[in-house]
């Protein structure tokens, strides 16, 4: 019943043991959610809601790196539930971890308004669906926003989150604009930011965003984070979000 | 008539011979503006229209990069205003220079609606004026917000740039949240934002943004610029701006 279907695998997280059920056929984690797990502080005790939490990574990682007393992982793809569910089981964590499968537009409808400490989200990135065969693909809906856009995934984090509650994100900044007037909108104010370049000469392939439901105004945009030193070779930051 | 005052000094721009009247118990233009003359890519023939312009630095040092027909800065602050037009008269570019005395809240009505094809703008960075001693001081003028915010400079901007027209503009990060819904709001859109970190491993604490009036939504956000590549000695990028 927890044993692994199909085409799926065991990729060993490198942190506390952990392991995660995937298939290559579907969709992987990538490197975003180790960055944003990194990136995203949490306290001892807090509660926690991952909005489109895909197969699990971000709970299953984020309970090994902090002192959160619960995870949540919200998402609605019935297979991709089915499989972070059956990780955490598989990782003994059904004490610390939920998986709920449903959408994020119903989140507050689910949890209850000012329900968490802490949202995180690794949303999809591409606007429509250009050139998309099968938008019911997995890789597509992860990827495109065909069935959530950023509006939806910044209103309920505004919703659940409780007031002085932090939303952490890692996005693509060709969408910054959109991205901060978005979350301005419905009251989470970017406090934190920090670029992603591939390597210090280059332009930033990803942000990660920390926001403060009903924060003053002032961003602290941090120092870069470079992900390669030289060709496959690490930086030393990068190696330690990756247990190297 | 056209020499020195009092205080003043004549600055070396190194750049086509051109000097600068500056008085260092006022206000000397900084690294920021050099780095927006770097910036900004104004092609032949176009009007441009420096917002606050000072003692004239952008104006001055654009009309040595750039093939720009016509450059205009605009300046509340009557010794200072007074100071630009003089080194234009210095500098022998009366006729691509013109320096108008008066308040970025009437830009419109100054120059009339859709009247530039491009903006700069190196406007005060802080807000309100908390420990200002004197705040007809012309440093202070310079660097807070006493006589203008950037909602006035973002309106002034979006009425006088022609559609299709680009503003680009230096501020400091903190602000950057602020700023970018403020543009939106006004209707010109983000395309091109780049951090200047003083060294790789530190915190940005300059931005440079590009906008497009009635652009279309896609922001590129550019490789660091790197101010120091070591204690004294500017990287490549920075030495060429400054022309050494």
């Amino acid at each position: 019943m927890d044993g692994l279907k199909g085409q799926e695998q065991l990729v060993d997280l490198e942190r506390n043991g952990l392991v995660l059920i995937q298939d290559r056929g579907r969709f992987c984690f990538g490197m975003d959610a180790v960055l944003l797990s990194g990136f995203a502080e949490i306290k001892r005790g807090e509660t926690v809601l991952d909005l489109g939490t895909g197969t699990g990574i971000l709970p299953l990682l984020l309970s090994a790196k902090t002192e959160a007393s619960h995870l949540t992982g919200l998402e609605i793809q019935p297979e991709s539930a089915d499989m972070a569910a059956r990780s955490v089981r598989l990782n003994g964590l059904s004490n610390r971890i939920d998986i709920i499968e449903g959408d994020i537009k119903n989140a507050v409808k689910l949890f209850g308004k000012a329900s968490f400490d802490v949202v995180v989200s690794n949303p999809p990135y591409m606007t429509g669906g250009h050139g998309i065969v099968n938008p019911s693909d997995a890789k597509a809906i992860a990827r495109h926003e065909l069935l959530c856009n950023f509006s939806d995934v910044a209103s309920a984090a505004a919703g659940v989150l409780k007031p002085g509650g932090r939303l952490f994100l890692v996005h693509r900044p060709f969408r910054l604009a959109e991205i901060i007037s978005t979350l301005l909108s419905v009251g989470l104010e970017p406090k934190r930011l920090r670029l992603v370049y591939p390597y210090a000469d280059r332009e930033p392939d990803m942000v990660l965003l920390m926001c403060v439901k009903g924060g003053k105004p002032r961003l602290k945009v941090e120092k870069p984070l470079i992900i390669w030193q030289s060709k496959g070779i690490y930086t030393e930051e990068v190696a330690n979000l990756y247990g190297l």
